[in-house]
């Protein structure tokens, strides 16, 4: 067995993304104890940006020891009680696994559900609502990784307290390179990633809460069945300086990582992070376009980072994509469910989100699709 | 806000231990996706060499994407179905919070309780078993982080198989550092951590089940309530090369450092390692005891790597472990629970197992004590 190195490749797939230099220098940076007074340091400096970056205020703002799908399970094994009634929105593969943890926790889920490529429509979700007055919880995604489609999260958090529901939000591929206002747009439960348009490592995922979600955490009548998610024991690990419990081990240098990513993206600046999504996507587009290329998405609900589009005729699905990955260290994503083999998933995430990546993926594709 | 440069400490404390620069630097080498090749190969290369450091063939042997807490949580979560009698032994921390997952997950916990700091009596447990016919489950902690105490592993598992018991066994302080075999053994289910004794970074966790326990995953009458935890889902993600089926993003970098802790702990071989961390255990009680200082466990249950020691009449806890880290930028742990304030918890794991970091030890603490 020999010390691994890893190929270097240029990530434009669904994520992870490209990691920046610094953040990987980061991630070496020498391990401290989780207890250590300038680990809590670290926490609380991360857990302000983490606010920044969410729009937020809430104080318990922070980041889950454990990829997207543990911060998608932390928000149901917390809001969900057995017998609650959740209305979710499926338009793609995680809102099919919001349903998932939904039914595990002893939810009884009512899906609204919209054709993969579609935004989550507002009619419908109003209208099983107005139907189920007895809901407590709406869960929706934000931005389809699976498709590429962004749902209009601010209409969609509006019908949900009309009707006396607190949401809970994926916000996996839209955190930090699209819109979006926790506080603004009353969003009560989010959860993200780190290695989307954040570009950090895959591993953790920043979550956040408002009162009106706590409070329903606080009053379960049950304690969750998950010790390692539950919050009010994870609350006190990231409570503020000296008031911090011993729960469990924090992941010590993926956090570095992720620290430094939010340092680069507050020096960026959060808006323009979000415009650098938009016109990188706009000239992946037209190249794209002007290679007679079509995208699954109607342009109004098009997520900048994550650009669905269909396999040309006559272009083998895999051979293409091996190509691409062996010829020229560029990986792109395949299609999943029932646009596998359709469409191709190329994204444009955080560090990705650059001139020159779509530059080469442009030209590379060309080159391949000729052959 | 800026770069975060941590302090360079040495780690004698209850874990994360000191990590190698091998290991650092492999943490820093480029992210790659979760689906490419050459990921896949190193993750098949990572699972063969914890089944070497488990001394298993376990074909379901691999890394959990979470920290050590959640590798017990996918024990408990997988195998205990609702209405389950678990005998469960609490010697310390981690037997507590055993018996909090198993009660989280529906079953009926009974506890073997043993003084902290003593290893669990299989007198004890022998007589809960046969009191208890119908129990399905017996669940310990091999080497008890919070007292430094070490069980005998294989003689609770002979006791739970004569009563038709799987076992659920705790490994995360002993994985590396003490002799552990767990198909001679017969371990059923296990679980360890990679930032004790394998000194790579905290955030993921090794598991390790047998087909015994296996069959107990597959034939559950409800799925378990943790979507990301699921061993039927895990299991796909982790299969062999191109049968691998996408279940959520790896913490790509971290399991880099893994590999890398792996390919060291390979060369110098496992049971040089066990011998290792009983020398350099010696060395450092020498010392201790030639200081006057005196150990809380009996020396026959005495684990080489956490080494619970009384604080000295007159010591005051907080400030001699405030003046190590701030004068000698070293780090011991506090004790917990009713030995809070009266131990100190002076760990030996992997990298930390060095004759320098214990002279350095000795001398801070001769010194510190002193003034």
């Amino acid at each position: 067995m020999k010390s691994f190195n890893p190929p270097v490749r240029t990530l434009m797939g669904p994520g992870p993304s490209d990691v920046h230099p610094r953040i990987l220098s980061a991630m070496a940076r020498p391990t401290i104890g989780h207890l250590d007074p300038a680990f809590v340091m670290m926490m609380d400096e991360t857990k302000e940006a983490l606010k920044y970056v969410f729009k937020t205020e809430n104080e318990l703002t922070m980041p889950i020891s454990a990829p997207g799908s543990a911060g998608m399970e932390t928000c149901f094994a917390n809001l969900v009680e057995p017998g609650d009634k959740v209305v979710v929105c499926i338009n793609g593969v995680f809102g099919m696994r919001m349903k998932e943890n939904i039914t595990r926790f002893g939810g009884e889920a009512i899906v609204v559900e919209d054709d993969w490529g579609s935004a989550v429509s507002t009619d419908k979700v109003e209208q099983a609502l107005s139907e189920n007055a007895d809901a407590k919880i709406l869960a929706f995604v934000h931005a389809e990784t699976s498709t590429g489609a962004i749902s209009d999260a601010k209409a969609l958090c509006k019908i949900a307290h009309d009707n006396d529901c607190i949401t809970i939000v994926d916000a996996v591929t839209s955190l930090g390179g699209s819109e979006l206002r926790v506080d603004e747009w009353e969003i009560d439960a989010i959860y993200s990633g780190t290695q989307k348009c954040l570009s950090a490592m895959p591993g953790i995922s920043p979550v956040s809460f408002n009162e009106r979600a706590l409070s329903k955490v606080k009053n379960r009548q049950t304690p969750t069945t998950s010790w390692f998610l539950d919050l009010n024991l994870v609350m006190g690990y990231w409570g503020k300086g000296a008031k911090r419990t011993y729960h469990h081990t924090a992941p010590v240098n993926t956090l570095y990582g992720l620290h430094e990513s939010l340092v680069m993206l507050s020096d960026e600046g959060l808006e323009n992070s979000w415009q650098r999504h938009q016109t990188n996507h706009e000239l992946l587009r037209d190249g794209l376009e002007a290679m007679g290329i079509s995208f699954l998405v109607d342009k109004q609900s098009r997520l900048p980072q994550l650009n669905s589009v269909f396999i040309p005729d006559g272009a083998d699905d895999a051979k293409v994509r091996a190509a691409l990955l062996n010829d020229y260290n560029l990986e792109i994503g395949a299609g999943l469910g029932a646009y596998a083999g359709k469409v191709w998933r190329i994204g444009l995430m955080g560090y990705s989100s650059r001139k020159e990546n779509i530059t080469l993926c442009l030209a590379a594709l060309k080159q391949t699709l000729e052959k």
